[in-house]
């Protein structure tokens, strides 16, 4: 197994995430690859020298460029503030360094298009972690394969309750639509519709900031949105994104109906799907609470007790080893940056309808990947 | 106890359950009225016969119109088919009975502004059952009282899937707007969202007829419709309705966040309720199950152990018990004719949006009275 | 349909169940026989009075003799404290009238030996309601029609936390064995255990107070149990019994694994049954959770839509169908007295075995009928 | 950060898990060793090969005593078959390495006494991962301060079903005591139990086999066993385990009663405890589902997000963590091997009761450690 030198910008919540999955991913899975930590670059030498011992990395810069031409990087992860990526993106790729972007991808639109433009050719992954779960990965392959029919109705919410509170402060998460629920949030389960129903084609919206002052200043993204959508299968859905759902921790939570069948997940039972199938005698149907297992995609690796559980590091280190066999095979994986780019048109559509108050179509070559 | 006499209209499913209740409410609750099965109604001689040997009328006829003019029927209750509703009650009205009809009130908007119109200076309620669980009554009272703060979002559907099966064949059910989703299983839900959040202010809504034929002939009215909507607090809402929802039987359910706390409830599970409070420790906050018992409004009466449950039935009976309490007290009854028709205002506005794809204002004085 | 008249023996709790069900079952079922709420009898005139006009029967007394001997009185309902039931019975036999005795029958297993004897001949029963619940119906269906395969392991429990609190104050509740624990909540359970799994055998026991005073006197009886028993079919099992069970309300429940599936089922959420099967691929297995609707039993009277739900009082009207259905038909229904007996001498081993340390046959001619 | 050399003996679910563990502990935990993966040892030089490559060993060996013997071995990890834990942990002690041993501790109580007395003056500790979770960590301690006052009942169950098909067929699982239900599942609960309540003073239990033959031969060891239980506290309690619980997948699960409260755990739902507490209003009192965060213990470095969720794998490498701070402080780490053996002395009272039929004492000077 060749070693492959891993480099990541930033340090915090993800940064963190990244460097342990990639320190853990070749002894859970049979990768191609073993990453080897090679450099940590985050905004200064302080931090960055006490990450890189923190998390084992061989070197530490307080200059991504460097951690970018250094020849013993061959493949990057950026986990940086959205208003980064599209600069260190496009550095890596003019070098032709596998990327692996942290979603939401940019801090807007354009620069979503522009590192889509310069992903070609090159190997690049967005970092939508919720979508590998072998729950929901599972329910892709139930929908695939038509267990549940066609597609009626499709709800799905992400919600959580960190800004519940009136009384929580303002902060960096509180300012720039970058870090409101619209760009920050909902990414991930627009992401999980696209994944699972297909593209979606026109969207109506409401985006609201609920407190617009908090304790230390003015709030100047949203804190929740809502949005009912159209799929282009023909299917009608609905998606809500909220920071302020009170009691909701991890609430990245579908139910879909179909013409046979149904499914429901909730991520903050992570390890269970319920599936409902129109079959058999009626006294008998109900939804079926299904346990992860090892007969479920890329849970095997981690245990071989069906119901023993996965979490929410197991997901990236799911990704990492994604990426590490798109690295060798020099396949794209999917989500790319143009799958990517592809939720933030459905939330660019989604601020338009905000807006203007009606129905906005998705304007894109929207096409979704198989996992 | 002064004996009353009661008159159904109609002997089906609701004819029957509201017959029960009468015969039962006077042994559960301490009520001012004692029901006599006086008289039903029913389309024939020979149903009207069957259904009074079977729920224990006195008499029977085939003529409503006998039974509203009965000296011997001191109040009535209308569960015919919705065509019929504003008929009757007009009636009634006009020899100054008590009514207690089912919901939704009459077959069309005019239908229940020319009831409420008939209805002034008389007893009348509308038959929205739901509402009066021990759960639903005390989520109402803990909104009252400001135990979740202000409300912030509000999610609500009534799914069923007796229809989600394609194959099932067209009906009664599947043909006039009146028994379709969007008018029999939505107005269910609004009014939900009316009790416990107040007056709606505009909707933005889509009604879908997913399965255009059925065998046996097309269907002329819609299987699903959902509606965001903007209540007059200010709270953002949602609301979804469908009788294609598979795997979902009885899914009156609603979530509701608010700056203090959260309410969530599913019919499906209709003796608990789920409170989350943002109080106390990080550490020790969730959602707390609260199962139903005596200390809810009118558990008590069906029993005095917690947890042991009340049932459909018990909706109905607790239905009784406030109509009868309504005509020995002559005072108005939450839901009143007045009540219903907010809720159809609702329902219509809904559908005057769907058609024209805008967001669509409720024209009316609406006002939601206390249970 | 032919009237009858009812006779109630108590007017507590249970007495007022009791008259509900009177009140309303032949509304609710077709049944052969419609009941007639003829007379009362409690403690003294005045509640007896009270009694009567609150729950609509005809007459009132102070001496149930004399409504045992009344000529108006068809079937009697014995729902007195336990010491009362066998001289309530004994009467009423000799008079030939139907019974439905309260459980556990009688205040010992003498009692219940002496009113089995009496009882030849003539239509009676034991008020084991929660047997009755649509869910726990179809429990035993799916278990005799061998659904699961057999049996290997039964855990049961009946717990309630009404005494919980140490500072809950003394009453008769916590004096003498028949109000306790094993005497009053394990019958329910065991009742459910016999007729679930069929006879056990012998069983190994542990009878304790936790608490020995309260507030207000001493504890003379146990406040939990738990046994260990082992099935005539060789399956073994577990069954716990406690009213100091924090949190636990109506913690009815039971958990039975086979070689082809298990079921698992509690009360507090009566309208919901799981069942798991060993079929089908590995994926897709799990517990369905399915929910009570009128494709089990005794449901659909109550409701046509599944998921609407039954509640307590449902089951006490599904037991005054039986009750009924058995005095016209003059066939015994299940569980009768001597059914009744053998709960009781599960419970009477316990007993010993908690004494002595040691396991314990059940001595009996156990045998349990069907529903 | 120093480096520390680990020998992990045994390759299998438990060798990788371990492997796992110790490649991405120092990375999530602020811990004072960094793991460096020395050795593996297994059974030939082409298994001890293969899963150096796959788990990022630097060196292999079909020799497990070249591995105790090498200078850059640090500190081992037992991942065999129970039988040779004795030997390898003796060798292990005599050059004074630090052991983590896999539960059960050896193949036999002798065993596990012969290893506590090598054990004295090493680090040692046994690999009980599940009493590490987020959530039982806080059991633990809510237990401790008194959160639900005094213990009066305990419920718990290890319960799975890889064996619960009678066509499944023998192995070297269905093969000696070691490797059955009280042998191999038992231990986890029982651990729990320790862990949560304290010392057992008696137990009175049954073991059996319920299949004796399977397709390949004859089954030598039970497949299921429960146990009444009586603790040092004086609280009640009962335990079972099982192999055959058909449908439970990881039914590590347990109920406790208190005189304040109670709690509830399933594994089957690792992120999720739920606590009830008798306080405050009746009406809102209830189960809480607490799900795991960042305030509860060892939660926090795998991810800042509550409801995220934890998964198996981090269990294990919370152990490491732990076993890791022992080394450097040279402090125990609960469980020690003398908790360990702790376990065994109750399962094995359990086999003597098992063939007796009587209560048997736990001889021991039973002491359960502090998290």
């Amino acid at each position: 197994m060749a070693d492959i030198g891993i480099g990541i910008v930033g340090g915090g919540y993800m940064g963190k995430a990244h460097a342990v999955a990639m320190a853990a991913v070749a002894s859970v899975f049979d990768t191609p690859l073993r990453p080897r930590l090679e450099m940590i670059a985050t905004a200064s030498e302080a931090s960055a020298e006490r990450y890189r011992q923190a998390y084992g990395f061989r070197r530490a810069t307080a200059d991504w460029r460097s951690l970018v031409a250094d020849p013993r990087v061959d493949a990057i992860v950026i986990a940086t503030p959205q208003k980064l990526h599209r600069e260190i993106a496009e550095a890596a790729f003019v070098r032709g360094l596998p990327v692996l972007c942290e979603k939401p991808m940019g801090a807007s639109i354009e620069d979503a298009e522009a590192m889509v433009a310069a992903s070609e050719g090159h190997v690049n992954m967005v970092g939508y972690n919720y979508v590998r779960t072998p729950a929901t990965q599972f329910a892709r392959a139930l929908l695939a394969r038509g267990e549940i029919g066609d597609v009626t109705w499709f709800r799905a919410e992400h919600t959580e309750d960190f800004y519940a509170d009136p009384e929580a402060p303002a902060s960096w998460r509180t300012d720039g639509m970058a870090n409101g629920c619209i760009g920050d949030l909902a990414p991930h389960i627009v992401n999980a519709a696209l994944a699972l129903v297909g593209p979606i084609e026109r969207v109506m919206a409401e985006v609201e900031t609920v407190h617009d002052t908090r304790p230390g200043g003015r709030v100047t993204n949203d804190d929740h949105c809502q949005m009912m959508c159209r799929f282009a299968s023909g299917a009608m859905g609905h998606i809500y994104a909220s920071r302020v759902a009170t009691g909701r921790k991890m609430g990245y939570a579908y139910e879909i109906s179909g013409t046979k069948g149904a499914i429901r997940f909730d991520q903050e039972d992570q390890n269970a799907l319920w599936l409902y199938r129109m079959a058999g005698p009626a006294a008998t149907r109900g939804f079926t609470k299904i346990l992860t297992g090892p007969d479920h995609p890329d849970y095997r690796q981690f245990c071989q007790g069906p119901g023993h559980g996965t979490g929410y590091q197991d997901q990236i280190i799911i990704e990492a080893k994604d990426f590490l066999k798109a690295i060798h095979s020099g396949e794209p994986v999917w989500p790319t940056f143009r799958d990517g780019l592809e939720v933030l048109r459905v939330t660019e559509a989604a601020l338009r309808s905000a807006d203007s108050g009606h129905w906005q179509s998705i304007s894109s070559d929207q096409k979704v990947g198989s996992p």
